[in-house]
């Protein structure tokens, strides 16, 4: 047997056409799509067909997508039941049952047929985002709202969170937001909804376990992370760097810094650093982006290690008023995009995903003792 | 990068002492007691301390992990509701459900201290039983039974699904048959949970990651396509063989044959084939045990294909008067001993899994469009 490194790094799991990564060069991209020209020009919603279907949409096919995305937007009355019913839960918790709950209202969830998969993928994108905004509601004892089919998919949520329509800028901000979390090849919860997927399982349980993968603190829980340092500290720079230092000194990892991929500054944060300070500037939280920024400096500086995505999209996603605990909830709403692709690819030309372990135990043939005997 | 083959065959993906599988002999041990020792020795319970600890338990305690076992029964309120609301749910679509539900009401459900963690880890164990039985009493309109905590794990089972207590050849087969199902090692449910714990989330999500790869037709989802063929033919021997031999000249699989991993007989197969023609004499359904031979000597012979644990575990669980489509619902609940010691052991010595894709896309730089003249 083929002994790898540990947590399969270097191993190439899959073929995939989605996404392609470039750890030393410091490039993303999707279906060829280069991340920079796509949070130039790209919306989420073009983003999303890129991603499932290998091109950008015509007009008529993005009509199409966003009127799809529009009409699947309202979920079952039993979730919403559960989602009331649960206003203490931890985000993630409640995200990953809800997802998991509506396949039990879908008459479809079974068929396994791709023209249903692709309506699968269309309800999961719609839904998980009513989940999320649906449950922030409710827990502050507010009625969900219905939402606005002339919204699109980035303004829609942050009205159907905060009651308020965003101006040009902060939809446009949160848009890219959601371009640049999109998809990032086989990222731990990607994979777990491939393996999960690569049994012939249905859709929904594979994103769900991608949602359970994507919680922890390891990967999509980290940007909550860096906001709660940063809040701790009041955001000021001197004390955030003194910090930093102490917590290097002891060893400790701090949130937001170096990924199991690249070698450079991940292309994500380049703008994400940027809208930091473009939503911080407008919405009173510059001081968020400024102590980011030494941070950083500090950091690049004496470990040579560089801001991840999850970085400058803690301040960002706050300077936007977004409760800290519905990041992780975001992220995941944003990489559903990626998921279902992956999740429909891997259907297209599927194999079983069953590694090998390397076994340290005891060797075969231990004798059995009765118990009153050992 | 290192090239693997498809769906990482023969790839290992990470140390582990709790199972080993010498497929090319047909060795099958947990923590080194050969399954074979197991299956003719230990009780499920003994099963599940050798799983999380290394070694058989003393007297002590084994009576403290029943104890936690039985005073853990009782699923939270809430559950049951939500059990009560779906009584046409798909099974598995409802525990993986329910599963990630507990984390909701369960305080320590983020703690990820190991003592924690074990009792968490014993509370999956007694629950997702008693979600599975008690899912099935509420949509036949029957009460949730209590449980008697003079029943161990394999008769309390039987005894909240179907009110009647085992005799003890009844509930020696079905202890059996958990503990040849309670691990495999990185099976693709486990190495889901693996791939979730791995990002340090909790093993809530991590199970329910395993319970959604369980459900796929080319894992935990076997058992039931084979019972289903059986009955389609009325366990009619010749009519079995005849549409087996179809089966084959149309190269479609049929499910309970092969495996992975294995290249000689499925050492859990040697049990459950007896298992099944001793519970089928006395359950009045030899004739499904009776046509299962033949299928097998029938494809033996032509395939060379070998039955795994899925096929003998269908006559087997249909003759304990098992519903059909709580199969895999048991195969989870015993598997949940082995995901369960898996995750643990990932928590001990953790390292992301992360692997990479090969790229077959289009080259980055793919130039941007606008909409209008595409």
């Amino acid at each position: 047997m083929a002994v790898s490194g540990a947590g399969l790094e270097g191993i190439i799991a899959a073929e995939s056409s989605i996404c392609f990564i470039d750890g030393q060069a410091g490039i993303l991209s999707y279906q060829g799509f280069n991340i920079h020209t796509l949070a130039e020009n790209a919306t989420f919603e073009e983003v999303i067909y890129l991603l499932w279907n290998g091109r950008l949409p015509v007009q008529a096919e993005l009509d199409e997508l966003k009127a799809a995305l529009v009409k699947y937007r309202p979920i079952p009355a039993p979730v919403v039941e559960f989602l009331k019913s649960v206003p203490d839960g931890q985000p993630m918790h409640v995200l990953r049952t809800a997802v998991s709950m509506l396949s039990i209202h879908d008459p479809e969830a079974n068929d396994m047929s791709p023209e249903a998969n692709v309506r699968k993928a269309q309800k999961l994108m719609a839904q998980t985002a009513t989940i999320a905004t649906s449950f922030d509601r409710l827990r502050n004892k507010k009625p969900i709202l219905e939402g606005d089919p002339k919204l699109g998919f980035a303004a829609n949520f942050l009205y159907t969170l905060t009651e308020n329509r965003p101006d040009e800028v902060v939809e446009r901000a949160f848009d890219i937001a959601l371009t640049l979390h999109a998809d990032h090849e086989l990222n731990a919860s990607t994979f777990a909804g491939r393996v999960t997927a690569a049994t012939l399982s249905d859709i929904y349980s594979a994103v769900t376990a991608a949602i359970g993968a994507l919680k922890g603190p390891l990967h999509g829980g980290a940007n909550e992370d860096v906001i709660r340092f940063l809040l701790q500290v009041d955001a000021n720079t001197d004390a955030a760097v003194q910090q930093v230092r102490e917590k290097l000194s002891k060893k400790e990892k701090v949130a937001g810094f170096g990924h199991r991929v690249y070698r450079t500054e991940d292309p994500r944060a380049t703008h994400l650093r940027e809208l930091s300070e473009e939503i911080g500037k407008r919405t009173g939280h510059l001081d968020l982006y400024l102590a980011s920024k030494e941070v950083e400096s500090y950091i690049k500086e004496t470990k040579k290690l560089n801001a991840n995505v999850d970085f400058y999209s803690a301040s960002t996603y706050y300077s936007l008023g977004i409760p800290i605990d519905l990041f992780t909830p975001i992220f995941a709403v944003s990489r559903m995009s990626g998921w279902t692709a992956h999740i429909l690819e891997q259907y297209k030309n599927n194999r079983l995903i069953r590694p090998r372990a390397d076994y340290t135990g005891k060797p075969d043939g231990q004798p059995w003792v009765p118990i009153n005997q050992r």
